[in-house]
């Protein structure tokens, strides 16, 4: 095999994978362990890099190899998948000219700092002409990209986050969501208004215990500290490999449960990189099928399995002994009710599941109206305020709470935001099936053993890795393809029963 | 200039700079950071990373550039020596195979993953399949350097970590010494024996609290921690980039001042990146010069002026102090006692600076007879103990104290061990004419100011980089060539006076 197309193929994409996850590495170094003085040097670095991958995957060598390899390959799936993999990547890289990514790249970090001051003194005049900058090379791409996959503008952006991702069906799934909100959302209020505010437990809550904590936690659901690590930095996130996956949080002293949550979101995120198959390790086909089925492992531990009742019957308990609590305030009942408290709010990232997907279909909307070129991006304030009065009855007072408070389209991702919501969904249809088909999956919770969870996501999601697509996946594990049904029925039993 | 040939090959050197930057800062985190299950996959990114800079260091086009350049430039010496060293890594380059290159990486991840655990085993058996490996590539490559830059083989890997460095030149220095020591030796210990041993000052100290001294000593010597970190290792260090430099220790409650003394000394090689010309960042002639000066950069700050009389004035109430300490233990004289204290060894890495170079003289004539194929492998364990038997009268009680106990050829680093003790003697031979020049260097010290011995290592060593050779450079600074003089002289002052 080696000395065939494909051979040669497999061989120069584990450079690019290599090269990939040595970039990750240095990503992850700045975020949490570089010292100031380092940040000039190291994006040159980051830069070099990332300039050598986009010359290795648009070498004139590859699309003859491809067409080569495509001749070849007829039976064995997983083989055909990769290639059809290297060929989407390839089609991606060779769509934009050099300069293109280039100019994109500098606008993004040009647009990038200046929307840190913009950010919090909510000036968004400050920051308008980079990001229409930003916006403009992205439609260039977007252009570019659309005509070499054969599909819409903004379904080509979508591509590189979401594969064969597109807006058609989203718009049919976030339209049926954002009908069902409003009286659901009303309904969940009253309800929640009808008993008195679960207590908040005292602390102190320490960092160091709740680095301990968080770690047993990790480790519950199947995090392993061999191959993994946990640390701080500013904003928490996931990264790394599948034998060395990096989680990072922060911990606020006043109320634990922001890390804790945190930590065993991005632990989902870490299961889906250790679960997938080794043999396949460093190929496109065994890479994470998409941000979708990505977010659907963070959600499904943090907002399906641990912020269930059933959880709660053994985390409750764990949670009061790792800060030497007593009191009422650690009673099961109490904690569980404070894990999924509703709240009408003007901030994404500190959103509850029920208003989450209003925030998410918010951004759909804008961004795809600012790139069909439909919503001026001076205009963009505005219309942020207008779709949230309309989506949760609630206009945000500044910009800073307003349209300044996401990185995405001022660091150039643009398509990326629907994979949160589809994700949430994605998960809710797994954890309804799974639990149906398997009793022990919540059993197992309410003693703190993740293990029949873990099992049941290794075979039906994880082990496929990228050798059948997202709605392949879904409909295979579930029967149907991704829909909101699940999600519904889950938030009304949850928040309604 | 950048369209002219020496001018592309500054853009070149400059992504080649970068990406040896990149590995450091992999290396590093393999070292200080990564779980034990990354290991292989950091071994492959890392060799993936070295392959392309191989590759991009012997593009065909270099040659054709350097023998272009090589007639355009002819009067300014900073370019002209940028081009010479150019030349001289692209020879090295050149000389090895690809296949060579990666194969040596690997080999060399691998083999130091294996010394990890062997070493604390004593267990040599289970490192010598590994090492033989890399013994085996590495004479390959010695083969095919000593061939490229017309020198024997030895000198082709020392002219990687000492470029021009010769053997004959070491012969005839570490001859004297070790003609030199015995009897020196003799009249330190009965020397330090008419005097009871100075006291130990009593713990606890704590990890947190030598932190904190290391801290603030490596400040005072002129460390900026808004460009550097401090961090812990099993095998103390120091790495990055002039803009960020990483240092590790390891903190033995017993005893401080293991800690203190490697910080120190790694503050001195932190030191000389950071002094070097800025405006020739990214190209070999802004490189340190070699081994041997960057550890005479080392030593000068460690042995020379943290283990002189007048430092101690100052710096024995700041220790006491970190500790909370009292009593005479913690007096100036006791102290600077302690510091000095000469005793026959096993380990290198804890010896003092009269018995140091015997380590050296050892493991040199040793990698010498390995490599000669002079040396089976399996007798190295025997011959490591009859070797330190003769020149410092001790044998070793295992292989964890004797030939386990440095990483050096277990990750490839052959021909590298001479530089220790060269350095050690230039050191000497700088801090020799630096004070007889300028009385306020010891001044400073005894206040706690090493700005004057800073100004004059800036002047004299930092700031020249590599734009003269290692002779030219301590020629200029001291009126000689290196040899062990000075260091003889510094040791019968210290030790005999």
């Amino acid at each position: 095999m080696s000395d065939s197309a494909y051979g040669r193929l497999e061989a120069h994409w584990r450079r690019l994978s290599h090269l990939g996850d040595a970039i990750g590495a240095l990503h992850w170094d700045q975020s949490v362990m570089m010292p100031p003085g380092g940040a000039a040097a190291r994006a040159e670095q980051i830069a070099t890099l990332s300039v050598l991958r986009h010359e290795l995957l648009v070498d004139p060598s590859i699309g003859d190899l491809l067409s080569e390899a495509e001749a070849e390959i007829v039976e064995d799936p997983w083989p055909a998948a990769n290639l059809s993999e290297m060929r989407r990547r390839w089609v991606h890289a060779t769509a934009v000219p050099c300069d293109l990514v280039e100019a994109m790249s500098r606008a993004g970090s040009h647009c990038e700092t200046i929307w840190r001051d913009a950010r919090p003194n909510s000036d968004f005049a400050l920051v308008l002409p980079a990001l229409t900058d930003v916006l403009a090379l992205t439609r260039e791409i977007a252009q570019a990209k659309a005509e070499a996959l054969g599909c819409s503008e903004y379904d080509a952006l979508l591509d590189t986050y979401e594969p064969d991702g597109r807006s058609d069906r989203i718009d049919a799934i976030f339209g049926d969501y954002a009908q069902f909100l409003p009286d659901f959302l009303d309904d969940v209020l009253t309800r929640q208004n009808e008993t008195p505010a679960p207590a908040a437990p005292s602390g102190p809550f320490t960092a160091e215990s709740q680095r301990a904590l968080c770690r047993a936690m990790s480790e519950t659901v199947g995090f392993d500290f061999d191959a993994g690590r946990l640390d701080e930095s500013l904003h928490p996130f996931s990264t790394g490999i599948p034998e060395d996956s990096r989680i990072t949080t922060r911990y606020d002293e006043d109320d634990y449960s922001f890390a804790l949550m945190g930590v065993l979101h991005e632990t989902g995120h870490a299961m889906y990189e250790r679960g997938r198959p080794k043999v396949w390790r460093n190929q496109p086909v065994g890479d994470a099928r998409g941000m979708t089925l990505h977010e659907s492992q963070s959600l499904i531990v943090e907002m399906q399995a641990c912020r269930s009742r059933a959880f709660y019957e053994w985390a409750a308990p764990v949670q009061r002994d790792a800060f030497g609590g007593s009191g009422p305030a650690w009673d099961v009942d109490n904690l569980h009710r404070r894990a999924i408290r509703v709240e009408r709010g003007f901030i994404r990232v500190d959103a509850d599941e029920v208003t989450y997907p209003a925030h998410v279909i918010l951004r759909y909307r804008l961004e795809r109206a600012m790139l069909a070129g439909d919503l001026p991006l001076h205009d963009l304030p505005g219309a942020w305020n207008d779709g949230l009065q309309s989506l949760l009855n609630i206009t945000p007072p500044d910009d800073r709470r307003g349209c300044l408070q996401d990185i995405h389209w001022y660091d150039g991702a643009w398509g990326y935001f629907p994979t949160y919501t589809l994700g949430a969904m994605a998960a809710a249809q797994f954890f309804e099936t799974a639990t149906a088909r398997d009793p022990d999956i919540l059993d197992g919770l309410a003693r703190g053993d993740f293990a029949p969870l873990m099992g049941w996501l290794r075979e039906n999601v994880h082990s496929l890795a990228s050798s059948k697509s997202t709605d392949e996946i879904i409909e295979q594990a579930t029967g149907r393809t991704l829909d909101d049904t699940s999600f519904k029925r889950h938030l009304t039993a949850r928040y309604l029963s």
